[in-house]
């Protein structure tokens, strides 16, 4: 592999970021790939992604894995073609989703891949977003997690983001009223005509407390966070008795070190007998093939709408995590790379 | 029953209580005892429960019942033998417990009864609280919202009061490894001694956050909460992956209106994808003779242990609550009556 290929072009983090991760942490650095050992296979990357939780994963407190080392490449997910395989049950030519990292010639474990992407209608892109982690997060923490029933109040934070616009529709699809929050006006209509809100609701407005009690007259069975902060405490205060809430994100909170206050939610969750519970994808990747089959089909269809927002080049990498956090992207935020040698 | 009977004297609500209500939002009253209507009881008053959660009981904000009403007998549960019979399936001389209210003599439906006692060989006050409100609360709240495994480290909250005093034990029973906070040196000598707490943390300590961390080298997998506040804080710090919170009161918290506020909890369940689940003991008293059937064996054998703060006369009750709150008692707290025309 290596005598064909052009240099393999890596983001790695250089330094580690209080918050939210800037461009100024990562650098873009070239290496040569390396071929595969026993057991691994080298990935040509297709599409890279760009995920809220990446924060995280970078981050020095404690979270659910081990922070990504100062020197490596930053973790990530990314899909991509198999140009070499020494790994059983996977060949040069399967496309493949998997634990790839920012990097443009990945060579891993075999271990590394999540998922052989058989949708080849489908684009390849959405193996990182409506049929990959964000779908997969939306149907797992809303099917398990959550667990709403027709009829349902289902309100959603980042209503129209690769999460929150499938949890949207799949609560749509499963007979509840969805109720989205988001900011601005593009992204309340895209919740209303595109991903089938009933209501959608702009947090940045100064009447946004009255108009998410318009919206929810029955008050509120399910709220699927992923903000945490002034909209959650909104929210609690109109959840019914038995009411779920699924904490997948805090996109709302700049930094947990140390931890914010905010009201406590105790009396809540005591005297409305409901459940506040968090969840990762992690915890479900195992069945990742199962929430791709319940999907696939929704997408087919039509049933399942999703947007994109395609960032191109390995260039704008270092950049895209601070991005999502102001808001810039409609969609599902990607990378589209151009590996050295096939563009 | 009116002829032979002296005056009924009831404790009603005089004034609406901002916080804990004290004595003087109660008045003592004299009434006539009315007579059974059809499906009624007449109860003549043995032992009056004094409970914590008759705090929320009062307050006007909202809260999973009704508050009592102003110049309305309070709340509360009793237990007492039937002297007169207009329902079916009571009858004279059972003894029975249920919301009867503060008052010598209670007039009501068969609705209002809870259960009959039917042990006659252990205390009718037990029907207050090892075998009553405390014993099922911490029975369901353990077994069905907590659901602790064995090996896990248990933390419990108020660890020495009537329902944290049961947790504790029937956490031990079911194998975890039991660590209780409470305050001051009788009653943590009483967790380990009395209850079978492997360890027991004093909050007011100012080593507090440290003592409780070296009673859980392992972490916490269940805690069960009966105080919020900065108890719970220093509790959630030390939580495992997949650890359950069952929130059963919130007695470090003197008012909720407005709620104060304290870290927020979001990212530590989100990471630890953990569960905070409230509930209330009216969610399982249809099943409290089920809890019953399991407390009832172990208390007879001593496996299971209890304490009672037992008051005397009617007139002590508008201040007990109160003191409840300034943790004068040491065990489940209960009024012992001697009903006009029976001293």
């Amino acid at each position: 592999v290596e005598q064909r290929l052009a240099p393999n072009r890596q983001v790695v983090l250089r330094e580690r970021p209080v918050g939210i991760p800037q461009a100024e942490h990562f650098e873009i650095v070239e290496a040569p790939v390396r071929g595969p050992g026993d057991g691994e296979i080298v990935v040509r990357v297709e599409f890279l992604s760009v995920d809220p939780a990446m924060r995280g994963w970078v981050n020095a407190a404690a979270n659910y894995s081990e922070p990504v080392g100062l020197g490596e490449v930053m973790r990530s997910f990314a899909v991509g073609v198999v140009e070499d395989s020494r790994a059983a049950g996977l060949a040069a030519g399967d496309r493949v989703v998997g634990m790839f990292g920012w990097q443009e010639w990945a060579t891993v474990p075999a271990s590394a891949v999540s998922r052989v992407v058989r949708e080849p209608d489908l684009p390849a892109s959405l193996a990182l977003g409506v049929l990959g982690l964000n779908g997969a997060t939306a149907w797992f923490g809303l099917t398990e997690v959550a667990r709403p029933r027709p009829g349902d109040t289902v309100v959603v934070s980042t209503a129209a983001g690769s999460v929150g616009s499938v949890v949207g529709q799949l609560a749509r699809l499963a007979g509840c009223r969805t109720v989205g929050i988001t900011s601005g006006p593009v992204k309340t209509s895209l919740c209303r005509d595109e991903f089938g809100y009933a209501a959608a609701v702009d947090y940045r407005s100064p009447a946004f407390e009255s108009d998410l009690r318009a919206a929810c007259p029955d008050g509120v069975d399910v709220y699927f966070d992923n903000t945490a902060g002034a909209i959650s405490d909104a929210v609690l205060g109109l959840i019914n008795t038995r009411a779920r809430i699924a904490v997948c994100g805090t996109a709302s909170v700049p930094t947990w070190d140390p931890p914010p206050t905010g009201p406590r939610v105790e009396r809540y969750l005591l005297t409305k007998r409901a459940r506040m519970e968090g969840f990762v994808y992690f915890d479900f990747e195992h069945r990742l093939a199962e929430a791709v089959s319940r999907l696939a089909p929704l997408v087919r269809t039509g049933a399942l709408r999703y947007r994109e927002d395609v960032l191109d080049g390995l260039e704008s990498a270092p950049d895209a995590i601070a991005g999502l956090y102001r808001g810039e992207n409609l969609g599902k935020r990607v990378i589209r790379l151009r590996a050295g040698g096939q563009g």
